[in-house]
């Protein structure tokens, strides 16, 4: 067979040959919408590829992005890596120092940053030790009044810059693509890289009917951010389609997506539960017509299943839970329904929904406790651990690289039970996991029993120390509007949960709170919970 | 990211652990239908690849299949691959001078054979130089008389065999797997070798959305031979995803096939024009349930359009047109529609079903004539060449190789054009293409013309010498039942011509035939017709 590379220079060639007139509708303020045809995307990311290489970008530079979903994004999406340079996609909710560590870390050299996020980054610029070029990615050809050199308007460099630059077609696949970094529990984020081999498969995969399907007709809309896991890898994959793509632009705003949804005829969208939760609410107030969607992919957290309910009975939306990590590129499983769940009832479809699902074509797991690999029943809980081609072998120069990846698999931190037929099933963080006496409690199969009362907006479950039994499961809760937080309420919940549970694993007792601190991509921040009521009592 | 080899080894992993009750239906004999579940068929794989070991087999040997579509040729497509040792599926069709020609060049070691084609090879075999073993693919355990030795009853190697071989998970991703060899127009079949890595890929390929859709749910009925490139991949993507198989045994029978459709719910079939045009006739003496089916992918040579319609009107079936060859794995594209074709009327959707369609994401593909590569215009005429990791890059240890691989490119010897959209269409086999008057006439062209006539069944265009014009073409047809061979029908089909192509395509005659030669696959025999009709003359 011929040793064809498979990377992302031939994504580009297949949607200017194919797709010439199918859209990308980029939304880059608030009230200014694009509509670029493939045919014209391609020439601009030759353009961007040429005139990021007049700024000095060679084979294996790091050229880093600060923005939004938007088309000049996706060209940098393209135009870095198919170069044979990496594009390093920062995650624009990190702290300022964690902002200066990962640039400074990658040791970028070009940075592409959003109009409205540049004051933001103007005043981390004097923590940035490689950067040498600062491109304003705007519709304004003017570059905003600032002290920094080498500053540059996007569409200005991209005037100067000739459509007929040609990528490599040769480019190996083992070639990095793009890095993305991620939130450590303690210290600094781990780097991690994607390689051309990586995003091609993790494409194909995406595309299969048994996961995303993603296909020609389909008009996407990653909501998950472009610096968040490269957006799920979506929009790589819906130029390997044709997909038309709707890019919604800076900041997540639930009644601009309803709006997307409806006027783009959206087919497919993805994004974490914290969004969709807010998308529901200004849904149901103001209900916009969603028949065009397929299906929502849900990821990043647990989902309530109140939420996925909502969205399946009561707009007909077909509500799938994914699984990933940033060192998974990120789809490693889906919830989609298989052969054998025809039979079943709204309810159990709804209990199937709300699972991590069947893992995807060409990725092995295992879960594994101290005894070793875990039978598939069901039941027995253990460390999933995963292997595949998308999946990442280390932590780009970083020693913490060896607490994840040992003997060829990655340690997901993640404790999981699989089902006789390979159906996975997360039950906790082995971080989170309560042990109460010897025995592990869930912490995750609490909460969303906590999540499924009527009465609950969301709900966390932390380990507090306990004497006798280690740890005990503390429900955090806070309530959905109009209710309210006092005795009544919280006997009603406990009971509630002594009906579902052994009475071993229900929470001694429950806390209300206004807020449930969240991380920067919207995932429970349990350790501080932990900390704030655990360790300031 | 980490080195995961694409290895087939990992398809029976993903078989066993997530699809253990799909079930494999495999026909065997007149009446014997076995239901073997993955679970069973992956520890049968190993017994298999156990046994073999046990007989020689080692990493490098070829081992040869002789036989029809059924559950031990499945675990052959395994059992022998996942060793790393090479599949060769011999094609029985082929004459007995070349059959013992292709196993003696690829120097076959081990030789499984159907119980009833046992007597046909049987007389071969003192032409085989390399085979030391031959087993018997039957459900008896008994080895029928013979002289030959080492002759093994498939079913008692079982016995004797382990479950629980271990197939290496490393097995590097470029290591051969298969072998098929294709008929060349003159001298000896040429073998194109398979490796892990190119079906793999190509199994992606089959599983995604826009091609397709292969996945858990189906039903998949390939109706191709296994002894023809790989039943088009279909069985080992099939395992790949966990769909039911349905695999039809010795012969090619219509009405079977449409039992086997009505009884098994299939969902997805595949085969050659010959076949679906004798299961319609089937069908409509004798209509079976239908309605599972999704989707019929017929290839191998150009389709009637005639066929296509009587499947998508008549019995609400997409009939589905495939393009690809032995060097090609052979998936290269799909008459799939896409999205701008939705507002298109019955008769024109059909048009385009019968066009080769969307190229495979993944495969490169241009069309070059005497000045190079040419516009995708969907008039300009050139050689389609193809390139991609599914793609042979050379004829296994034959001076033929640099006619079609060149600068890294198969050429295929069709002549196709491409409309600007990407979609692709086969005007003709360089050839059998016409050369008039300095112009080029598409001889598929008048035939898909010729077969949309209700009178006709078959027909096949040709080109004849002519003094002044070099070539003319002369249609040769076979008359539909009950259709009466005259100068009226002569003179009706001439006209029927006359109404859609430029005067001078239309053919000079028209001569009626009883059958039109056929390669071993279906494919006309346009070679032989020449021969017949003109240099007889």
């Amino acid at each position: 067979m011929m040793q064809t590379p498979l990377n992302l220079t031939s994504f580009i060639r297949r949607a200017e040959q194919f797709f010439p007139e199918k859209l990308i509708i980029s939304r880059t303020a608030a009230d200014t919408i694009h509509r670029i045809p493939y045919r014209e995307f391609a020439k601009r990311t030759r353009k961007l590829a040429d005139a990021l290489t007049k700024l000095g970008m060679q084979h294996g530079t790091k050229v880093a992005t600060f923005g939004w979903n938007h088309h000049r994004h996706l060209e940098a999406y393209f135009g870095v890596p198919c170069t044979g340079a990496v594009l390093h996609m920062v995650n624009i909710r990190l702290s300022p120092e964690h902002i200066a560590y990962v640039i400074n870390h990658a040791e970028d050299e070009i940075l592409l940053v959003d109009d409205n996020l540049f004051p933001h980054l103007e005043k981390l610029a004097p923590l940035l030790k490689t950067v040498k070029h600062y491109i304003i990615m705007g519709d304004s050809k003017e570059v905003p009044e600032t002290s920094l050199p080498n500053v540059h308007a996007y569409e200005t460099l991209l005037d100067d810059a000739s459509d007929t630059f040609e990528f490599p077609e040769d480019l190996d696949e083992n070639t990095p693509a793009g890095m993305c970094y991620t939130s450590a529990t303690t210290g600094n984020p781990k780097g991690v890289v994607y390689t051309h081999r990586g995003i091609v498969l993790h494409s194909y995969a995406l595309g299969l009917a048994d996961a995303m399907g993603l296909n020609e007709r389909d008009v996407v809309m990653p909501v998950v951010p472009m610096f968040h896991v490269n957006a799920w890898g979506l929009p790589f994959a819906a130029v390997f389609f044709g997909s038309t793509q709707v890019l919604p632009g800076p900041g997540i705003i639930p009644d601009l997506l309803l709006d997307l949804i409806e006027q783009e005829k959206v087919t497919l969208t993805a994004g974490v539960p914290t969004i969709w939760l807010a998308v529901l609410k200004a849904q149901d107030a103001n209900p916009r017509n969603l028949s065009s969607l397929r299906a929502i992919v849900c990821g990043g957290s647990a989902s309530p299943k109140g939420l996925i309910r909502a969205f399946e009975e009561r707009y007909q939306v077909p509500f799938i839970i994914g699984y990933g990590m940033t060192e998974t590129s990120p789809l490693v499983s889906l919830s989609v329904l298989t052969s054998g769940m025809d039979d079943l009832s709204m309810d159990d479809r709804i209990d199937i929904r709300a699972l991590q699902g069947l893992v995807m074509p060409g990725l092995d797991v295992k879960i594994v406790n101290e005894n070793g690999e875990v039978p598939w029943d069901g039941k027995t809980m253990g460390e999933l651990a995963v292997r595949g081609p998308w999946i990442a072998d280390e932590y780009y120069k970083d020693e913490r690289t060896s607490e994840a990846f040992r003997d060829g698999w990655l340690y997901t931190g993640d404790i999981a039970v699989m089902t006789e037929f390979g159906y996975l099933k997360l039950t906790d963080r082995t971080k989170d996991l309560i042990k109460s006496g010897g025995e592990w409690i869930s912490s995750v199969d609490l909460e969303n029993a906590l999540m499924s009362h009527d009465a609950v907006f969301e709900a966390a479950v932390i380990a507090v120390p306990h004497e006798k039994w280690q740890e005990r499961p503390l429900g955090c809760v806070v309530l959905a509007d109009g209710q309210e937080a006092n005795e009544a309420m919280k006997t009603e919940l406990l009971e509630y949960m002594e009906g579902q549970f052994a009475k071993w694993w229900v929470p001694d007792d429950i806390i209300f709170m206004e807020e449930i601190p969240k991380t920067s991509v919207g995932k429970f921040l349990k350790a501080a919970l932990r900390k704030q009521l655990v360790e300031t009592k």
